[in-house]
């Protein structure tokens, strides 16, 4: 561990299963960096409730989806510490003492949660819970003195929040126990969803998801946007914004095809359905050992449900430490 | 057990040692209450940081404190569970999922937070925590079960926000796990200032505490304000707004002899000095047998940090079965 080159944080709200979104924003990269990294990724079920208080079954239901998806990737629980935010009671406590050191201006101001706000209609009636997760994400990160947080440019606010709390922290008690997080940015830009819109939700019905069968592949890369303005084959198509082209060029690794590719759909001559062929065999290429793999491991959920209780405990080892510094440091730790 | 009234939850903020405001206030009710309710004290150590992040080490140095004056009033840690707030991670814990069943509008409309943000200076810069406290409250209270909750009206909105909370929980996860706690009104009003402000508090100079010395009682007595009009011996003075008349209303225990001295002292002819001669008699034989209990426990301070050890292993024994009945309700109960 201590050649490794720092620690991460990362994790998912476990309110669906996860998609080609997630697996290029994050989770390659989360398999990519567990053998350099001590990596701890949180299944943040509380954040999920900030936002589904009313339904927290659908939480407990993706529970163990989303801990398939991870193990199916490659995600490996033997170097990977895969946790449940609500088993840790430690991040609740530094979420209580951070909640001192933020002014509720300040959480108000966040862009991130600006956008989250009007996004979920809440703009009437904010659970306070949600307005605070900012602080619970702080609580997370340096809960487990992670210095590197792989972010998108949208959750950069977010971030910045974890850090003004951590140089709070250290400046008002005068000491140094808490880590300010670095972000490392994903060099890969978020996915599009399959209707061409910016961004790849399940919500939103645009999400190819990584559990999906061959069958389900293989309609939602048929009915997939392309270019409005390429009626016939022998029109100049555009590859800008066209989410086919966007998927190839997140999965085809024959990127000499693909240029050619898209020189011939901008000139003119080739048709969607062939671009839409290549990338179903692509998709199916990629997502095909992970359905195995996620179908094996679907096979044990007693299996699957005992990595998530180990890495929960390992978790709480590292956490509650964290806590008790900060306890030690604010000198109410009243029986030493 | 079984054959008590109910479940009281009631408690202080270890700010500052006790004074007469919080005995005539709550401390002698406590001690009457206990063995006809089952009694939670809780030293509210997280709520005092909610205004006191930056001086960590006040709320440290004032919670023995606080135990003392507990235990020489006569509240018996046999029958009454005293704990500290922070020592139950539990409270934090229902304290975040709370957090997503009130708005943030709730919260700010709340007239004791409001009050309370006005006397502290916090309209430009509110801690998170701070606007929050109310949630960490009905946390407390629910945790316990409590079914009664002494409270001075003032208090009324804060006992409200407890209630709603309660409710939400019951109707949205369609259960009886909460109960809604009901006001005990303190049938005793509020105890003025010496120097007859409206209310004793530390932080004004004008309290006395319980633990106060002879000497100071004497001097703190003899500074007291009257009626400023009572200028000479056989001037009419006014009784009402009188701290020294206040006070012997709440520990003389000759009301009759009470009774001739207020009407000497409404038509004229009778002394400041000699009513404060008289309260300083009372003060001193209501207060000395609690000085000298508190001077004995004071001399074994493992034996105070040992009651509240064992209070707060006790009080985490049912806040965790409550926080359990939560989790299950919410079905977020992972691992049965």
């Amino acid at each position: 561990m201590n050649e490794k080159k720092g620690i991460i944080l990362t994790g998912d709200r476990p309110t669906g299963p996860l998609h080609l979104g997630h697996y290029v924003g994050s989770l390659r990269q989360r398999v990519a960096l567990q053998h350099q990294y001590k990596q701890f990724i949180i299944v943040a079920d509380i954040q999920a409730l900030t936002d589904n208080a009313d339904h927290p079954e659908k939480i407990h239901n993706n529970m163990i989806e989303v801990v398939l998806d991870y193990l199916a990737v490659g995600i490996d629980p033997k170097v990977t510490t895969i946790f449940i935010q609500s088993l840790v009671p430690e991040l609740a406590e530094l979420t209580i003492y951070y909640m001192n050191l933020v002014s509720v201006a300040r959480l108000e101001r966040n862009p991130t949660v600006k956008e989250e706000i009007a996004q979920r209609g809440f703009q009437k009636s904010l659970p306070t819970g949600f307005l605070c997760y900012p602080i619970s994400q702080a609580a997370d990160i340096t809960a487990f003195g992670a210095d590197t947080v792989p972010v998108g440019d949208d959750q950069l606010p977010m971030l910045e929040q974890a850090r003004e709390i951590a140089r709070t922290f250290n400046r008002m008690y005068n000491c140094n126990v808490l880590v300010e997080p670095q972000a490392l940015l994903s060099d890969v830009s978020r996915l599009m969803g399959t209707d061409g819109k910016a961004k790849m939700s399940k919500s939103a019905g645009n999400a190819i998801a990584l559990k999906d069968s061959e069958e389900v592949i293989r309609q939602k890369v048929k009915k997939m946007y392309t270019d409005p303005g390429h009626l016939r084959v022998e029109d100049s198509g555009k590859v800008e914004g066209n989410p086919v082209f966007a998927y190839l060029d997140a999965f085809d690794p024959d990127k000499e095809n693909l240029q050619k590719m898209k020189e011939h759909y901008q000139r003119g001559g080739l048709g969607d359905g062939t671009i839409k062929q290549r990338l179903l065999e692509v998709l199916l290429a990629e997502l095909g050992p992970i359905r195995e793999r996620r179908k094996q491991f679907a096979k044990d959920p007693t299996y699957v449900m005992q990595i998530l209780k180990e890495g929960t405990e390992a978790a709480r080892v590292v956490a509650a430490q964290t806590l008790l510094e900060v306890r030690r440091t604010m000198k109410i730790d009243y029986f030493g």
